[in-house]
């Protein structure tokens, strides 16, 4: 089939190429022949009924392949997904293609009605849920095992036959993005529904998260300032400034999830029905019926995986965390096996070997954080979870859980055993500001400094080449594909989670940390929006309704700072000098205090409706109407 | 229209009279005229096209009309009310009159598809959402104003025209239902289903709860009896006590919610949509557009409501609770006075005294607490809501933070100021006892002898007036409307709360109060299928999933008894021994404790799914198919 598409293709007006899927060198022809004929064919008869295409460069094939869709076919493809888009009413509703003309902007010729992003992600869940049906293996790799419902590309991929998969930039619309994203010098907000349109409603929520987590830091940094210009350190001014936060910060949380759903309802996500989902590509099990949808595809059993999630993953995970507890003890023993040492001896050597444990114990629990990442996500994927969402929710938790722990244990360690106030600001100043500046410099500042030599040195080759200079789709696609691939948001959402711990944790310490927090977004918005346009490849756009197991994750945060920050100010000196007599009072208030807290944070996320009214009513409107649908038959 | 009835129409097959309207005495013609005929209008005329009859008896017409319904007009009504019935192939369904065909036991000449109460629930919707239309006020009654929207029964009610209307009681059933719940000697499960067919859902969900609270109490109290026979005063066998109260009672209430769910899929009412439901009788606002089904009904603006609840309702509660506070300090106020009169003047007269400050107590809390009850009722009408479901969410808050205060308050005060244990347990154990005794007589069996002995004299007048002994029609009407009215759950409830508050608010100093609470439950069962099934009329079946705001109250309840017993435990000697150095250990542990116990707790409701997994899948698939059915539009 493959040889069919002659170079010309390329200009063929229903062709435009979208994804790319590149093959290892020297794949032998007949798998090549048996996946993209898999990939062109009907789908009554299993396959993908998309368009591929070789890329021929002047080297000859090179085992890369463009893939693309008829305009029908991706209208077809946008229903199977359930893509949802605007009605001429304004309305949002699921896209069908017996209902298209009801959509706005629909026409038949108008082939912008689907955006790019929408289209490749159309394809790339087609491509994943080609499935064997009776091949017993990949055709010319026998050790590639195939079972029926088995996830074609994904057997490819874990077999090495297939290198990537990845959606193509759009140049004109990247630079137009560019331009309006950070290419002005202006304060503004940033073009987040363009974001979405190119990149996908993942993407745009983190950017519309960090912007809104941004604005809603200032006011903990314009009131944490005189804190520090004035040096206070009365008891009643901290008290009112860790008070402050802590309501903040629920409010903070609950008004998010209120923003989240106004953006996502307009980005029709809000109403996109997850548990319809098909399963996730690495989902395995024996083919059987879906019971809510009656469609035939891999089963598994709950059970089963509920026993490998609380018998094996969660003893796992604990063990981990005690492991890691352990090794900060002895980094603690360490640290003042030198100390002591040092004041012994005291030589240039001693005084260098100060800095040995810290050394080591960074050493060591990046180290462990490397491992630790592995094995969470090889024991989720293990756990076997139907759906991405859930998926990602547990790798998400697990990761959370281990991170939170590198990252804080030691500053709880010298606030609540060592209770060094001078020693834990130290800590928590310098924690934060290393932690950022080399967080924005390993991930956007050097990668995009590569990246350029990488496209210099590229380019010159071409040139060399003597092809035209002109960046053809050839060139696009040599670039694109070495460039690195963006393993999805949970970094910058973990660097941000990180960085609302120092900011709330120990706020009544350091009331600083939240004026460097905002200092860090708003060049973090900017080399955050430079690594994904520049940076990596353009990653597939996941839709989505909500920032997931995150919001439980800054919720729990927000939680356990009410009880760090009451137990810091009951240990603060002033305070203390309040209950001259008795410090059983003095705890006494404390708990009392930190109680009626909790218990006004959690009425306060009881009372605040998570969706604006509007939508409120905009979703209870669909769900009558598909009620009154469903009367109807 | 209503003269068009004559006597003899009772025995028409088709008029099953179902609902009792009884007018008030001397009502106008003309009144009546205009009421029975839009009753009996057509749906297109603004009526509720149902059938009526007048009740006369051996002294002519007394005002006393029959409401039913033809089989095709109840039949439209379940569609309209949304009822959700069994269909062929077992899955639940909303039914409609289209789609009748499809479901279980559905045949044009079994008039029982539908059961009575059914029946009657539908009359009643009809009848409440009778509206006026253009009329200015009630024809006769030129004071009571009627507006377009407003609901004509509510202003006949309230302007006295309207005396009551209540379902009849179906004297067949009724005897059945009798024999299988309690008239048998045996030891089993209420018949749960036959108790719904006949009362409804609300009133078989209190009786699935209470029965389940009882058997979810066993555990409790079979460990609690060793405390009792053997005084044990041990420190570690209270803490294990307390610990497994705890996390027991986290897992009856998550629990519960399953056990809920199964219930009332089985019954539909799980899947009936209460977003959809008509506004609530009381509802009243001016005629416009609902934003969600696009038909014509009272619209009231949500943000007046929420000022009203604020700025109005939420102050005045506050203040009630300041009051009665207040009111318990003067109480404890006289009785020191009261002791130490007795010290300085011991005589008769003097003891007498000592029980005065706990009488007027007793009466002012209870005067209190009727006139706040009227002030609640009041507000929460004033409030307007939309739904019945939310009046009674935001109406049982109200009562119940009062009666939590007024109920334990007094407790806390001798637990956590005048630390005495041992009042604290008399305490208790008199209020839980007393308070058992004194509700089951009032509740029950005092109204039941009453409700006997009016019987007795109705059928001796009747006798003597010499018509038929056989308890005919008249008869039954004019007995039924003597009876006292039900009006719902609530104060059920509220007992179990405030028990459920005796056994776990202090469960480690008084580990029998659960045999007691046990030991009150069943016979409570028992008096509460007398008291509905003797003592009352027939309730309209209320459709419910659930206990509502109850869940929450238990919720809560079973948060603060978290707090509470940490805090008992680390009072008592045993403990306080262990720590004989620095009672700020002690402080910092019990503290350490209760966040762990509250952590675990939460984490458990979190990871304990509310529905079982089958439930979720039938929920699922039933959403799939109005997505689907959405689609083939």
């Amino acid at each position: 089939m493959a040889e069919s598409w002659s170079f010309l293709d390329t200009f063929e007006p229903n062709f435009r190429p979208l994804v790319v899927i590149e093959l290892a060198k020297g794949t032998k022809e007949e798998t090549i022949d048996w996946f993209t004929k898999r990939i062109v064919d009907k789908k009554a008869n299993g396959g993908a009924q998309l368009l591929v295409k070789p890329l021929v460069t002047e080297n000859g094939n090179e085992n890369i392949y463009l893939v693309g869709a008829s305009h029908l076919r991706l209208l077809l493809g946008a229903e199977t997904v359930g893509l949802v888009k605007e009605c001429n009413d304004n309305s949002m509703r699921t896209f069908t293609y017996s209902s298209r003309k009801t959509f706005k902007d629909f026409a038949d010729d108008n082939h912008n009605f689907l955006t790019m992003a929408e289209g490749q992600y159309i394809i790339k869940h087609e491509l994943e849920n080609l499935r064997a049906k009776d091949e017993k293996m990949i055709p010319g790799y026998p050790q590639a095992k195939l079972y029926p419902g088995k996830s074609i590309v994904r057997r490819l991929l874990t077999s090495g036959v297939l290198v990537q998969i990845f959606p193509l930039h759009d140049r004109e619309e990247l630079k137009k993005l560019r331009h309006s994203w950070y290419g002005q010098v202006k304060v503004g907000y940033q073009p987040l529904d363009e974001i979405r349109c190119y990149f996908g409603e993942t993407v745009a929520l983190y950017f519309g998260f960090l912007e809104y987590f941004t604005f809603a830091l200032i006011p903990m940094a314009v009131i944490g300032i005189p804190y520090y210009v004035f040096a206070w350190e009365d008891y009643d001014k901290y008290v009112m400034f860790a008070t402050f936060n802590l309501l903040w910060s629920t409010v903070i949380l609950e008004v998010w999830k209120r923003i989240c759903a106004i953006m996502t309802y307009r980005w029709g996500t809000l109403l996109m029905k997850r548990q319809f989902e098909e399963p996730r590509p690495g989902f395995h099990g024996v083919l059987g019926v879906n019971p809510v949808t009656g469609r035939e595809e891999p089963v598994y059993s709950s059970i089963k995986r509920q026993i490998r999630i609380y018998l094996v993953s969660l003893p796992f995970v604990c063990l981990c965390l005690y492991f890691s507890l352990y090794v900060m003890m002895i980094y603690f023993d360490l640290e003042q096996w030198a100390l002591d040492y040092h004041k012994e001896n005291e030589s240039n050597f001693s005084s260098l070997m100060l800095f040995v444990p810290s050394i080591i114990y960074a050493i060591v629990i990046e180290i462990m954080n490397r491992i630790y990442r592995y094995a969470a996500e090889f024991l989720t994927s293990w756990e076997n979870h139907r759906l991405e969402s859930s998926h990602q929710n547990h790798l998400v938790l697990k990761v959370l859980v281990f991170n939170f722990l590198n990252c804080f244990a030691s500053l709880f360690y010298i606030a609540f055993v060592l209770f060094d106030m001078k020693l834990l600001r130290q800590s928590l100043a310098t924690l934060l500001i290393t932690s950022q500046i080399l967080n924005q410099f390993a991930e956007s500042l050097l990668p995009y400094w590569l990246q350029k030599r990488h496209k210099k040195r590229m380019k010159k080759r071409m040139c060399s080449l003597k092809t035209d200079v002109d960046l053809s789709l050839v060139e696009q696609v040599n670039l694109e594909k070495e460039m690195g691939t963006y393993f999805g948001t949970f970094d910058d959402y973990l660097e941000l989670f990180l960085q609302f711990g120092y900011v709330s944790l120990f706020s009544c310490v350091y009331p600083l940390a939240a004026v460097f927090a905002v200092l860090n977004n708003i060049t973090e918005i900017y080399s955050d929006a430079l690594k994904m346009c520049r940076v990596y490849k353009r990653p597939f756009a996941e839709p989505t309704a909500n920032i997931g197991v995150w919001q439980l994750a800054f919720e729990t945060m927000s939680v356990i700072s009410v009880v760090t920050n009451c137990i810091l100010i009951g240990m603060s000196p002033q305070v203390n000098a309040l209950f001259p007599d008795s410090k059983m009072d003095l705890i006494l208030t404390v708990a009392l205090v930190e109680h009626l807290l909790l218990a006004v944070k959690f009425i306060m996320a009881f009372v605040i409706p998570d969706k604006p009214r509007d939508i409120q009513i905009k979703l209870a409107k669909l769900e009558f109407e598909s009620l009154e649908a469903l009367k109807q038959q």
